[in-house]
């Protein structure tokens, strides 16, 4: 067993995430921890629940992280929305999509499923006519941004087709948040979730989610006990919310807390536009770049995401031995495809504080340098 | 809304958890983030595991951090380890036997609770009355030390009752972990989970978990799926375990992390037999300063907790104001009575790097003055 701190290689992170995380964001996590229960720690509380609100751009009461992952962020909203028997509609175009499916029949509820290729956005008159087709849908819920694709979806239509049809609302912003537009409330979307380590270049670990009164009318009348006690986001709300006195659910993850704080704050000072437009003209830059190396986007330029490009691999080039040039020779880190785009796509971020004109052009060249490698030295 | 970075008072950790958090450990949780699929990374985690073994003394396979607080730990345990219509034994001796209890229930298992007295040990004959009375019973839990009472209780016995009738045991020891002796292979406990913040202090967020292979087969063998895709075992082993490759599940919380690892390595540099001592120690000593000025103590002395000192509150003495003068006036956090114990007990811990010959003088001397305090300014 090795008794040595562990001092992490220097990598530029351009992968699906996570992203650099500033110094300052990572100073921040490193401030002494105080009590989940210090009236120091409820004001901070409300703070970040300001923050949150600032970027969903939404008034919404419930707007909290989750103590856990994105993952959890994803499976709360579910457990919390939906009731065994329930019907949800669930957009399936990549690795995110399938996995709502199986969180929603684990929970026992009936998943009715929307399916789009793989690289493509979800096509809105498909969803229509789902939601024509099974009235007693409760939920539609669908990724904004699919991190395992690159593909991005019309959020503001999908929620109007949900509102239309008499049911919630429930988007995937994981990748979205802090890089592209996420406009919560006049969207009218019901509820969101959302992860720390994308576009917000915190340490990867919290869930911001937003839910809607409507939402959370649905919650307080649920006819059965959500299943996970530690998600339930009544009880969690007994230690999150605003009304009267916080009392104790779970310790809540101090110093992750602080780092998404201030890395809110450096996103305020930046500006939520200023972030959207520096994703939007680097990946531009990014695009000329890899363009005039001769790789190809799997999706079509009108559906595609600024902050994550997805690359079709050369035949010439092995994946894994070209990611691990890209990472051992270059200090950079892609991401592989997944599911069946395994071996067929790199994917490349763009996101948060790796979105920098310095990225792009390290990662161009690099990208530049592996694909001339001979066959061999790749094979 | 506040646009300034959050800075916490300084503050001396002696509450029922977070313990103060050491400067190195605060340091190694703000190194670079890097990807959870790094290669790098993945010998990291391998460290991780092997550290997480040697404080729960065991060579169980599965042992790794449940990637949420030690809440999600537990809830992680009983959704892995029951399915529907089980049947658990449940010793309730405070707050969190109550939580095991409702998480059962929700599960959709049923519980059968052995209550025992909050401030009392679980009484090991109610215990083996109970498994001879419910031959089905397929799960013995149980709090090894109550953060809620400050009570410790028998695990090498409970653990082998559960053996002697044919059923698993789980034993909570979120407190205990690094504090008491904790020895998962030496009793035979099948499941266990713990918590960062308390006697390991690490910032709060993780929940170290260990399973014996009796238990991975319990999971193995499930007829039906875990109704969390989040804490599913299966799922969460295929990118923590240790056959073959590490494929995504989530995205790991990269940097509290790096804090858990440096944590058991200033574990292992004391010892974790000196760290027991320690803890015993100065409880010792604690008890002479607040017996001196007329403490009493809730649990009777074989089965009280080192590292948590639960005091009667005395008759003159107002509760919330008591702890928020100690709080403010001389920055120390302990802890108020949870549920029953409310307005009548106070929680002093003695965790981890709290638990320091000068953390004892100045909570003893803020005490005293305290307990001084003209009536009025305490009601």
């Amino acid at each position: 067993m090795s008794d040595k701190s562990f001092h992490p290689p220097p990598r530029l992170l351009m992968g699906p995430g996570p992203s650099n995380v500033p110094q300052r964001v990572l100073d921040a996590g490193a401030r002494p921890t105080i009590g989940h229960l210090d009236p120091a720690f409820m004001e901070f509380m409300d703070e970040v629940k300001d923050l949150l609100r600032w970027v969903f751009r939404t008034s919404n009461d419930l707007t909290m992280p989750v103590s856990g992952p994105g993952t959890a962020g994803m499976e709360a909203c579910f457990a919390n929305l939906l009731e065994p028997g329930d019907t949800a509609l669930i957009c399936r175009n990549g690795v995110f999509g399938q996995r709502m499916v199986e969180m929603v029949e684990r929970i026992g509820a009936h998943a009715i499923v929307v399916d789009d290729e793989w690289g493509r956005a979800v096509d809105p008159q498909k969803v229509e006519d789902a939601l024509a087709a099974n009235p007693a849908t409760k939920l539609l819920a669908f990724v904004h941004a699919e991190t395992s694709t690159g593909a991005q979806s019309d959020g503001e239509t999908l929620a109007a087709l949900a509102r239309a049809h008499g049911c919630l609302s429930l988007m995937d912003c994981v990748t979205s948040l802090g890089g592209i537009p996420v406009e919560i409330d006049a969207w009218g979307v019901d509820a969101a979730y959302s992860g720390t380590q994308k576009c917000l270049s915190a340490p990867p670990g919290l869930s911001p989610v937003t839910l809607s009164e409507a939402a959370v009318t649905r919650i307080r009348e649920r006819r059965t006990p959500v299943q996970s006690w530690f998600m339930d986001f009544r009880l969690v709300m007994n230690y999150w919310g605003s009304e009267g006195r916080r009392s104790y659910h779970h310790t809540a993850p101090v110093n992750a807390l602080y780092g998404l704080h201030e890395s809110l704050l450096l996103l305020r000072e930046e500006g939520l536009e200023a972030a959207w437009q520096r994703h939007a003209t680097l990946s531009r830059v990014l695009r000329g770049r890899l363009e005039a190396i001769g790789l190809e986007y799997l999706v079509p330029v009108e559906e595609r995401l600024p902050q994550l490009n997805t690359l079709r691999i050369p035949a010439a080039v092995d994946d894994a031995a070209g990611r691990l040039s890209l990472l051992q020779d270059h200090g950079i880190e892609i991401g592989a495809g997944l599911g069946p785009l395994a071996g067929l796509v790199w994917r490349i971020g763009l996101m948060g504080d790796s979105c920098r004109q310095s990225s792009v052009d390290r990662c161009a060249d690099a990208l530049s340098a592996v694909l001339k490698l001979p066959a061999e030295a790749t094979a």
